[in-house]
């Protein structure tokens, strides 16, 4: 079958993997291979393999760069082998072997490109144990689930991580807007929900990925290869040790997912009481403006005073004694009056209760607040 | 396997256990014995032990502090023993011993610390007094399955008190907020409200933990270990007390829940109304700052035709006998002129219809209101 | 088993019951009698029996007054007895005997004491009639599933009594709150949204519970109590009339649900439009005090002018003839001039368009942005 | 039974319906039966037939008027008749005979009463035609079979009508909203949203009926009431014609919903655009509001000048020459200045980014802060 | 059975399609045929027919030239044949023949014209080489499972490239929003964000169907059209190939709907950011706002000084020296007591705390930060 996304050619793509052979020895490291090469040797249809390889060829495509093309897990059980794809470890097992393909060029835009070696490396060397069978362990299980539980290890264990990540980022946001609602903050938490979000789909998929397993003893036998390999394929629920293995990995990754739900929920809490405290707020700056609006207007009287016995025209008053004082006075009486006018206006609609009885109420009983 | 999280060594932690023996005795009592030892002993798998002991790890951590790194409580029923993780009790019941984990320290920073120990003993002596039988039930259970009702009583207890205390403190604060909406009310409401959704999260999650055990068959069996030890596993449905007994525990937590769900229902309601009410309020504080400003506005031109006659230019009507009181009639004329204009643009959007036409209308047929 | 919230000594506690006997004659009415006995008298289970006599011990309580402690509906389905706690309806039906318990002291917060007893007996009424079979169906159904059947019938008159007055009231706000969005208003829909919601999660749960029971022969099968008391008990999907009779009630109480949850979304969907709406008004308000304020800063221009030539100062215009004329047509000029341009400024946000370019394609013709 | 809401002696009451006979013959039109006298006739259950009935009761009643009361469809599959009721249409399909109920005086309220009675004429002339197999198809169902298309056909044919009324109306809202957002639109757009949410509501139902029967093999089995009369039940999934032509109006019928459903989802999605679109209005708003402010602070100032040599007073520049051209140019000049200083204010808020750094930033180059 | 939506005659219309023979050449090319012919000639029922070819009637109408009257896809499996509708594709696969229905016309409106064509001739060369069994896999698949996959490809290729183009638009909008929020890109966001949503809806029902195929064992055998013809069909679970086949392209869709979730989802939160920094920045604008007033309210208080000694009246301090000087200074200071107060006002409403405490207590403790 024709490749959906890539152009013809690309068939011949080289490869990069990582391979350990029956007693756990890596007998390749990052060597390349062609693609038509390694899936003859190892007898996949390509229509499986492409799922595993697909994300290599996206290198040199620039627009995809932003874009999270490959975000759905996958556990791919055939006859012969397992092909895995989960978070950046993409890895075929058979009964005699594991391939881990590199992935390292490609994941480095997602995190630290120093890190994520590091850590690609530290799997590498557990890998090594686990298939030697040096793990400390009494129980001697079969080689591809030895090789399958070193995987899931270091996913769960990249998960753990960044949830914790998150987790702690998060709460520092979430934090410092508790102290006060800044715009740094807010684009910062954004940013940092849509990671989260995207964090939850991922853990999420792999827990489901586990469930759907899980659900089915078809996929639990088959996942025997050496048994199969052997000609004695386990049949029924005949598959305890693998069950119990995997249901481990599924209770850490549905810790995780309930962690980053519980997060998210917090999240969405204290964004609506944001919004609601900044309505709050505004309300409160308003009540303030009207308050300085209500003194410009009595101000405005008294000016209209002043600037009526201004005008060069007879006013009557010029020739008496205290005339000066009296327009004075009367500009300020008519000021306050004005003012307090204002001011039991304002009042009506200050104090925001939900009862509009109770308010009006409190006021007519001989005004108990008058805060201004 | 080696444990995900932990660093190497950590094996050899101590762990705080009480133990109760066949006949109900308190062997020990907080008691620190070697992790290793402790799993030879009991003959635990790591992987199974893992879960219940692993956060008693986290201690020394700091960063972890904030973080609810245990949501997800565990069942894990085996073949010698069933190992409990439900809120704060972590437990290995077998069919002639009880091992309750010490977590008081862990749990101080969720609950009131004495609270805790206070309640932990309680829990210990009922533990013992079912365990000897002395309960006022006539039924006869098998020890694990006393065992298992005590950690659910205690569970429940627990999770009622809770939530008991979390519906009186949001119930004080809605009722707080209809009286009037202040910023310290909806930041206790904010924190109110992230700590019901954890509360929520984690009896959903006892409760769905109940109703799995409950939908299958074959665990319920597998909880009667006595009958395992005789050599008499149950088989098929046989296990109605059982199955009656975790029912009850279920509807407990149902009713739990489904009380939390409402009371976030009503907080989501409120929030929303609270949105609108604070809306509503802005805008009657709008209506009044253009009132004022109508005044203003208004008291503009009468101090324009003040200042003009202020002028030091001939203005014709200096000589003209009632000069002075035309121009303040005139003014006073303009002021009353525009006032009434801006009052009539006011009044268009005054009263907040959904029927545009229906004010309208209104104003049209003779201005029946006219409340300025 | 020790009751989870309730002290000891409450053993003792009397219970109200009423009773009626194998031919339908009430034999008890409101009759006090002790728990223990009860129990004894009709062998139940105490953990059974907790469900329905726990609201009993409650009317102590004060803190729970606001409490909706018992929201989830129960019918158990035992051997020798149904014990159903469905709304305020409590009760136990043996092949021979119905008990009713007494919950009206309870009951009397939520609705009206008055109507509630009067309905309350209506109920005990039909319970007699229909025990009695004088009944006008031809069906001669078994005497528990005619005990079962009033009860059904009460609770479902009873909801659906609630839910028309429940929508009654909510579509009179709604109406009212299309007419004009008042606090008061906004005020009493929080309590009406906040009970509306209470009433769909209880008919949810009467829902769920009746359609729980129909998915389940077995339980379909052990309600016939008097076939399992003759040693005939149903057998496979023998059943037909009580499904029937099931599920013509399950119907009832889905068209309950989907009637309060069409409501509910009417509610959602008209505070979204209020909010949208006293958006657009706020946005209004604000183009009209935009308008006030170009008029007073223009009406600011006038005043400068006129108060430059109130200065005690040479002007040189002061002995030119027309001097006043001319400041006053120059200060209406510089009015004019700034008003315009405030005005144009305004014009530019007043529309409230989606499409930018539309509005500014239009100044664009002739007016070309001139920004402040 | 006697009925839930409907007071005794109802049972007398005169049901109206159009009956068809075995060869399609229209024998009755519109005539008035008893209620009892028809359920006699027809042997069926008073439980079954008044979900059928009901409704023709509510006439009376003035309260429920404005009030869905009849949401839930139902098809009841008996063995001696199959009952109806979708959307307005009610109906009894027997063996031999068809009875449609007359419920156009109930649905005059929800559709134009003269449209309604034509397309439930056209409805009657079809079912004819289809009893009598004149159809053009060449597949001969069953007569009750043909019955059920017939009906199932104009309900699909009035589901479609009505979404593409919904359609069309709310497109022209949502496009009229595009071009400006108008209070009179968001109220026509209120009650649109209402009506298509109900709408949703009544076809999801139809379609989930519709797939409740096509789920279960024995209620299609017992659609072929003429198979069950001859005494030759289907049993098995011996049903294919049936089950393709339900799969058929399942189709249709969800076709429907998820049109209405992407239809409610851009609803939505205007809405909350419309919100942000509102409030960014708003913010621009303020800003030439501010503008505005700016303006008439800076005049302020330069009245203030002007007024201070207004005054009655020695100001020693009376004598100088030029001191008008200094006063006027100096208050300029302040005036200037303060309007410069709020500009560069008003600046700093006025680019709404999310990253408060870009905007302080590049004011920084060049410009330091300059708090207020 | 008549058609639903289109009026009678419409049954001679013509369709246009190209027809692929055994051997994979392209037998017709747009030719068009009589549908009553097209019908006959495959043997197809009219019903099964209709949803293929009823899009071809809809040319005419105009109203329903906005509506998507075609969302939910359909793969119709007959024992004679499979109807596929899926996308723009509308075609008939039958064990030695396929049919693919012109539909260019159509699809005009929802692609550009050229490209859509383009695509399409791509596709029916593809589907040539496809038919021949000249591609490079090796698997020998029969006839009629060459045809699905030829065409699932198509419409895989189709739904990524367009979920391409979604992805990097939104991504653009969302950046561009981040950068600064402006009405033009809000109002693109909508158009975009209703066209994911449509695309969303689009791509989960490909994907559910799918998924519902490989549900059901009896769908997968029964698109064995060959081995049917042969008289050979698969039963039980015999149809491996078809499953991966399927499976494979179930992944790919899946893998599509969970990236523009994820995309939907970054949409909703970005929106949720803009509305609070919106709402941030119209607190600060507000904040501006009154220091503006501030500004405006002090200096009335010194107009109205200046204008007191403006007025034509005696004012006791004309004689004195330095009056002057002294009003100014009086004045001054009036202004700057004032402003303090003022701002003293405004300070208590400025800092957004969700603490009020903690804002007042700073502001008594000496004042720490100054930045008025």
């Amino acid at each position: 079958a024709k490749s959906l996304t890539s152009p013809k050619g690309s068939d011949s793509d080289l490869i990069r993997c990582t391979v350990f052979d029956k007693d756990g020895n890596m007998v390749q490291h990052g060597k390349e291979i062609r693609r038509s090469d390694f899936m003859k040797n190892y007898n996949l249809a390509s229509r499986d393999f492409r799922k595993i390889s697909r994300h290599q060829h996206g290198i040199g495509s620039n627009s995809s760069a932003n874009i999270n093309v490959d975000i759905v897990p996958s556990i791919v059980i055939r006859s012969n082998g397992i092909l895995l794809n989960l978070l950046n470890i993409r890895a075929l097992i058979k009964y005699d072997m594991v391939a881990i393909f590199d992935s390292s060029r490609n994941s480095s835009s997602s995190g630290g490109g120093l890190n994520e070696s590091h850590s690609h490396s530290l799997f590498l060397k557990d890998m090594t144990e686990r298939l030697k069978g040096t793990g400390n362990d009494g129980e001697s299980l079969p080689y591809e689930i030895r090789a399958l539980e070193a995987i899931l290890i270091h996913v769960m264990s990249n998960l753990t991580t960044e949830m914790k990540v998150h987790t702690t980022v998060l709460q520092n946001i979430l934090n410092g807007l508790e102290e006060s609602i800044e715009r740094s903050k807010l684009r910062y938490l954004l940013i940092q929900s849509k990671k989260i979000t995207q964090f939850n789909q991922k853990a999420s998929l792999i827990r489901d990925l586990i469930d759907d397993i899980l659900q089915q003893d078809d996929e639990l036998n088959a996942l025997h290869l050496t048994d199969i390999h052997n000609g004695t394929p386990r049949t029924g629920s005949n598959h305890a040790e693998v069950e119990l293995l995997l249901e481990s990995y599924y209770k850490t990754s549905d810790e995780i997912v309930q962690t980053v739900e519980n997060l998210i929920s917090q999240i969405k809490t204290t964004e609506e009481i944001i919004l609601i405290i900044l309505d709050s707020n505004r309300n409160e700056l308003m009540l303030l403006g009207l308050k300085f609006s209500t003194g410009l207007l009595s101000m405005g009287i008294a000016l209209y005073c002043a600037a009526v016995y201004g005008m060069n025209l007879e006013n009557f008053i010029e020739e008496i004694d205290g005339g000066f004082e009296l327009v004075v006075i009367v500009s300020s009486i008519s000021l306050l009056l004005l003012l307090m006018f204002s001011v039991k206006q304002l009042r009506k609609v200050q104090r925001v209760t939900m009862t509009g009885l109770v308010r009006e109420e409190r006021i007519a009983n001989g005004h108990p607040h008058q805060k201004f």
